[in-house]
């Protein structure tokens, strides 16, 4: 099946490159990017005789025509006018940016601060969050790939939130993520030496993420209260770290919640429930695309602590991409993603 | 004046030599482990030159006499055993342990696992937080020194907890810190294979630094609940950020709250309430004294996001203790600890 | 077929399991340590629902019996114990130690300060530098599989060496290496604290590889003169480059010498030489068996300059123990080593 | 004495505001760049509160008549046009960049690409490596502050090159540097997903910093050799590390060389030369106006290494520019700048 992508040349491209250069049922087609027509190995050394393929001008005749699917890892604002012109294309589109995610315009307006896709357009698109989403993701044409802590996050709370456990209005969202999060642009606050050896917090009870999330919630129980939603920068170029914090409305044991955690996502391949007192760490999922998740209730608050980590470049972006498009092809969710983490 | 340090080849040890070796009235006597006798730049090359003393075993009966001051940068569980031993002397004892700081012996052996010292000492001296504890500091014989994350913590919700803004019920502080905390000790948690390119939470709900905390809540409201505390390990050497969030009881601008942080913390040289939209980044801190705090209530919520970094080798270990040494001795607060942060 | 890894828990073995988890053609049947039997993921979380095999003590007659092939992951002065016990089983064994390399005793016990093997053993064993020694590889029953620094060097200077164009007097290499080669062992110079934004150079002069590099150099030419050989830690993890200097006997031009690595490699699917003007950056080869070598003659000087890059713990250890494995088996030697390098 | 600074906002014009903040006799009476006039905690907000001065414009005149000296931590290229302004206001200079440095335009022109200044102008400047031009420092009226692997390079290389020990065409200089010497500009080689677990060569055989070295070896003893001189980016923010290779005329055992350094620099309170055995790393000056030196003969080859560390934004930039400044205003050397390194 020929895939295409757009946007290669940043660091979401570059990973779809590596999982679908192997990949067994996926070929890449054409790679495209606004940036000049070089080999990508000009762009992406480590590709060097391995991936011999020219970035191509974006010919959205041709995507069309010759791919299958096309995976857009353009960044927001730009991703929603490669959309227009695709949308009447017979191709599938998953798409990373955040422009197909949130189903009122208003919000998007407000947390993007750009001009939002028409409703009809984003009310098509299916919120592509494989675990949870999967018969709607067979079906779709257009995904909208989850962001990347809306990942962790959602992964982490749909137990407690759709089993009703929890006081909505008490969630607490601490998030860390890799540099990588922030892309290959150029902009000071990426800069080796302002990030090494500093941790910030960023984007205070402003970031996009958090209607994300409160959609989705909204969406699992039909109602939802605003959350508090926070975002660091960790010293380190890949992964997330969610850590959470909600108030349960009875008193529960750890083991219990553990088990509750285990028995959902039992079927799920790529959530992996650690055992009491065991909490994953962010190197722990490193080039994989586990979601890993750890819990603890602190008696003496009645508060659940749950941690979940991710690779965002894997499961918060090409990972997830990659494994739903093989659930639109009709493939083994697995397919061409059995990365076991890199360690050490 | 003449002070000593025991335990001088841990990280704590070796920056109060840092500060001790520039400062305008102390002078550096004597410095003790129980390591071999070797001259310090064996242990550490960066003091070649610089500091020629040597290692030399503990000798209570000289540094009582020859010292007005001992600082004891050892670990919890062989401070209390120094102490037993110098507590009749006439001689200034500054802990940077945590054995001086829980008043309540079950809290201590709850939460630190270990014997704790006779509740007469315990009561005996004084919690070193030297912005709110300076006329007890004045004339103290024995310092606790705080703990990191106590120290950043507590500057962090002074204001809003003093003044009765908020429900105690709903204090989640999420700390996160450079692994110099961790100490010099060997153990595979803190190889530096392990630590880079990742991130951890540790001591989930178990950290013995949550009861140092309740304590002084407790102390300045003679009332506190039971909060939460998260600690988590950052891929750098020094500093520390607690991100703190508290249900406001009624509705606060940022700008008002912010306001009234800078009247409280007005007088007082290291701690730097910053600007609306400005969060101080751990970096921003390094090698220096300073707590920085920054601050900001979503609406939304109705919750404060409570931002506040420093140095945990500083603010949060010697430099603390060199201010509180300034204080009991009647030196300026800052003397010897005008430190600009390292940047980049 | 059947194999079976001692010393399971240090970064070479953990990088075998990583391997071989997904290798086509090996199983792995039984993984040992003298650790405590314990679940892997005990010890390495990051295989949690990946790997349950339990580590289990040594028992040399059914690793003889039951395996085809074993890899000793053991460190230097370990494994020659373990080869003594398995060297009458019937099983093929790759060391991954220093411990078969030397033929000369004397030069052992010089570098490495350790008891020597018989002679008889490590003149039976083949030195595993898989490109250029394939043939002897092939008919093996014993591989002495190369040091990291040797591996990059070798790859390096072979060219050069073997055509005699240099002086073999002028020979400098200056190696870098991140800190996963030091090993899992506790000891102060690998605390994160101390390795992090620091840079070290170590072993000055005495570096065991030394001799490793001059024997084959030796072995290539029937002369060799001592080389100038140092080493030097990275503060990050992976990777390893070494930057080789050495006088060429006559003139030549940078593309001309290029061209002569591209012919002698060309065949070879782990080296990859770059282009003119283009040097190979270490995390380019990250997570792969790829060396790159980078080339550059200065006319000024006559010197030519080799960079080579490594991922230590495939190229130089794990990956390279795999590729022989392959060779040894009669199977394509890239089989289970397609890994793309992990970038960013 | 009134001191200006143009180029505040690199990371040499900001480690130059930490040194003179506190130094007890220049007092910063302006500061300026092109950027917009803001207040300078707003580019580097870890001076909030502590320096309280406006970014200014550029204003040559009031330069020259308020202030009696003026730094310019401008880029190459820059700071040309900048002396030319100030090249008749009676004002001393400073230059950190490389403009002032090369006698032959030639020369400048071929490493730099740039135009060069005026001969007559390079001529009358000094070159400001303090330990060993101070007699002409004292005199100078424009100072050329020397590159960062200059100064390692050549307080390392010059006992033996002084002394006619070595063969001058046998240099072999191998240089590793941290990311700030890159600057503050924005490049995609300078952001932390690109630096970080990597290492990369960098301008092989094209450094400007070559016939800086150069230069210096013929002024010392009339006669010298084309140099093989490499650079590599370290994964960490400050700190180089040379590591020197050079042939000894005759055998030397490494305690004479090491006495030979020790009697050499005996006097200078900046270099400290390490015993035997005992080698400098990056960390051990960080922060600090250090330049460490560790040496070993190898006999078996006859080669010395010398390593040479500094921090590059002190002693291999600002830090000896506020040397030099002392040395030409009558100071001691080491006013102001008596910081003990930063460990860990």
């Amino acid at each position: 099946m020929k895939v295409s992508i757009v946007g290669t040349t940043g660091y979401g491209g570059v990973e779809l490159l590596r999982i679908l250069h192997q990949h067994p049922e996926f070929v890449i087609h054409s790679i495209h990017s606004t940036k000049e027509e070089v080999p990508i190995w000009n762009e992406y050394p480590h590709l060097f005789g391995l991936i011999n393929k020219n970035i191509e001008e974006i010919d959205y005749d041709r995507i069309g025509e010759e791919s299958e699917l096309v995976f857009l890892a353009t960044p927001s604002g730009v991703s929603s006018k490669i959309v227009g012109q695709l949308i009447d294309k017979n191709i599938k589109i998953i798409d990373l940016s955040g422009d197909l995610r949130l189903k009122n315009p208003n919000d998007y307006q407000l947390w993007y601060g750009k001009e939002p896709l028409n409703k009809h357009v984003t009310d098509e698109a299916v919120y592509g969050l494989s675990e949870w989403n999967s018969e709607e993701i067979k079906q779709a044409q257009w995904i909208a790939n989850p962001g990347c802590y809306p990942t962790s996050t959602l992964l982490g709370l749909a137990p407690v939130v759709k089993n009703r456990l929890i006081d909505l209005k008490s969630i607490v969202v601490d998030g860390k993520s890799g540099t990588s999060g922030a892309g290959r642009g150029l902009n000071k606050g990426s800069l080796y030496a302002e990030v090494n050896e500093n941790f910030k917090i960023y984007k205070v009870n402003e970031h996009q993420h958090t209607p994300e999330i409160e959609q989705q919630l909204q969406d699992w129980i039909g109602e939802a209260k605003p959350i508090t939603f926070s975002t660091h920068l960790l010293p380190m170029t890949r992964g997330i770290m969610t850590t959470m914090y909600v108030q349960l409305l009875k008193e529960w044991e750890t083991d219990r919640i553990i088990d509750l955690y285990k028995d959902i996502y039992d079927q799920q391949p790529f959530v992996r429930v650690r055992p009491r007192g065991n909490f994953p760490s962010v190197k722990e999922v490193c080039g994989s695309n586990f979601c890993d998740i750890g819990l603890d209730v602190d008696q003496r608050t009645g508060r659940l602590t749950i941690v979940s980590v991710i690779d965002n470049l894997m499961k918060g972006a090409a990972g997830q991409a990659v494994q739903n498009a093989n659930i639109m092809m009709g493939l083994d969710q697995t397919s061409g993603l059995k990365f076991t983490p890199l360690y050490p």
